[in-house]
């Protein structure tokens, strides 16, 4: 009876299933999209009143460069295939009639800020580490009391596998997000669980936390929870520095009390890109000493050489084991990138210049983390 | 130089997040979108290009009560403004040229199995516990392994607000999702962690962890892993519990091994939907004495009265501490639900049978979570 009472259940489940398809999402007409071949990536999408139906993809250089897609009038549904790009994770949307959409059969979705985006995987050894591990580390979404920010903010906690039964203590890895991004950026957009459990699944990275914190001081947490924001004034001297000063003030100490970590500097590296990579030099050159491994990316300094070189010494004194900075010849902080090579140089800090192809783009901060993390805490 | 540098990045991350948006997202106009008023919503949307758009949401009966909604050619831009539905959580699309989207200026989406929705919230008595508490505990994306089902798989785990520094043994609440859903539906459909913090927070419940597996058996995880699935023969008798019996030969040695929670049956509920109230029902039938709190969700039982009074007689021999059946007027599952009504008096199991308005829903199962979480292990 126990097996007829659970095919029962099961009709049932497929009945409200279905049901709920039909109601919630009718004339959905669901078609295989994306579709990875061994040559082509085939699109689909069932639009039958739409006019034009254009495929644009991270891939492309331009709006203009997105490709018409071809409509089958008998069933309605749109579909083109396209050479398949080079081994990458994109974003892609159909614009339909001129405005854009997500993929309605692609259940793998990013957000970036407050934007929607259809995410395209394709595989080969550029992606190896993007997609899941065998063995996986946990995500916790945190609560954490910030005394400097005055408010409860979230926070993402990646333990490597195996964290639970160890007993053993790990490094930390601080990861910032940039402009627009916030505590959810990095496991999503960045596939920084996926590279880290890859990473040390195969020896070629220690187990180590890495802590995601949000950079806006405003925000208690992403614009999803929507809980009301506090107006921060960034050019208020007092709160220029509000979100590092919480970082070193409130989050690493919570960290290290409720977490297996080695609470010294040799076991502390910090990292983030743009905005977030800002936030890696300032944390470094105002708390000299705290982090021994400083990683900023897709960020760089102005000309004034006199208060940076101030700053750089300070770090220099302090010591620290790897300065490793990641940025694409084509972004647009190339020049202040540069300067930041440049300084480093000029005060003898020994350091390493990681310049890749292209800009100011995840591609290249996926690249970065997969590179550097097998450098740390070695 | 500090502040300067900052502000430098502050203009650099602007820079950064005018630039992506142009690129990945262009022609999209920002308009506010839901927005609430007193008594109207107004959804907005551009779409300069299409025919006709039409708003579809979940408080409208049918697909034909959507709403057309009116352009203003000047600006592309639809809107419309509709009477404020009752107080509740809903999702919508809108309906261009035929063709459902969500709403690109909302950021808050829900994903149910495959599909993504936009979610429009309306404040009052009924959903003050759907938004965020003050105190607010954690979530965990957690991995364990299955002998039972012979792979590494994935739960969400809440733990309530104080858990790390209290230092204390919590209950624990074993809550399941429906047909289609996944380890996600509880805690983004479901508003479980807000529900959970607010009832604590308000002392109306008692601290609990809350732990939601995935319950199909041959995923381990939910489909945005993009993970392989493994095909379960449900009709072989071996296989058909097999989700049950990992349940609780796996998920709960795990939990009381891996949390500080008070390892017996008196602080063991298990409550489920659809699907997830069939596993609730076959989990307390084949290990009776192993939940006190049995709340099976929008589900019943067949005709055949002699196997149900005999598992029946078995939790009634075992003991528990109460037998909560939910369900609505509306659900195709009524007639079954009246039927585990019944035989639960037949047998002479002391239980309450919840009857609400309404059908087989995720407002009738936020209604149900929000109501018996106040009866949990008192």
């Amino acid at each position: 009876m126990r097996k007829k009472l659970l095919l029962s259940f099961i009709c049932l489940s497929v009945a409200f299933v279905s049901f709920g398809q039909e109601l919630a999402n009718f004339r959905r007409v669901a078609v295989t999209s994306p579709e990875i071949g061994e040559t082509t990536v085939t699109f689909r999408f069932s639009a039958p009143n739409a006019k034009l139906v254009r495929l644009y993809g991270s891939w492309m250089t331009s709006y203009d460069s997105s490709i018409n897609m071809m409509k089958n009038d008998s069933t309605g549904v749109w579909s083109v295939s396209v050479a398949k790009p080079a081994v990458e994770l994109y974003t892609y949307n159909f614009i339909v009639d001129g405005f854009p959409s997500t993929d309605p059969n692609n259940v793998i979705m990013q957000r970036d800020g407050t934007r929607y985006l259809s995410v395209l995987l394709i595989p080969g050894e550029l992606t190896e580490n993007y997609f899941e591990a065998n063995q996986r580390g946990n995500l916790e979404k945190v609560w954490y009391d910030s005394p400097t920010i005055g408010m409860s903010r979230r926070m993402f906690v990646y333990t490597p596998y195996g964290y639970n039964t160890s007993g053993q203590k790990y490094p930390v890895l601080y990861l910032l997000h940039g402009g627009g991004g916030d505590e959810d950026a990095w496991s999503t957009m960045g596939r920084a669980c996926q590279i880290l459990d890859n990473l040390i699944e195969k020896k070629l990275a220690v187990p180590m936390i890495c802590v995601m914190p949000n950079g806006n001081p405003g925000q208690a947490a992403a614009r999803t929870l929507m809980i009301p924001e506090k107006t921060i004034d960034r050019n208020d001297p007092n709160s220029a520095n509000l979100y590092v000063n919480s970082l070193v003030k409130d989050i690493i100490p919570y960290i290290e009390k409720n977490y297996r970590v080695i609470a010294d500097p040799d076991h502390r590296a910090i990292s983030g890109l743009s905005m977030g990579g800002g936030h890696t030099l300032s944390a470094s050159n105002l708390y000299p000493g705290t982090f021994s491994y400083i990683l900023p990316l897709s960020m760089g300094v102005g000309a004034n050489q006199t208060d940076i070189d101030k700053n750089l010494q300070g770090v220099k004194n302090a010591g620290y084991k790897l300065y490793w900075v990641g940025v694409g010849r084509e972004d647009f902080v190339w020049q202040s990138a540069q300067n930041l090579d440049a300084a480093l140089t000029r005060n003898g800090l020994e350091h390493t210049f990681f310049v890749t192809d292209g800009g100011h783009t995840w591609s290249n901060w996926r690249i970065y983390l997969n590179t550097f993390a097998r450098l740390l805490f070695k």
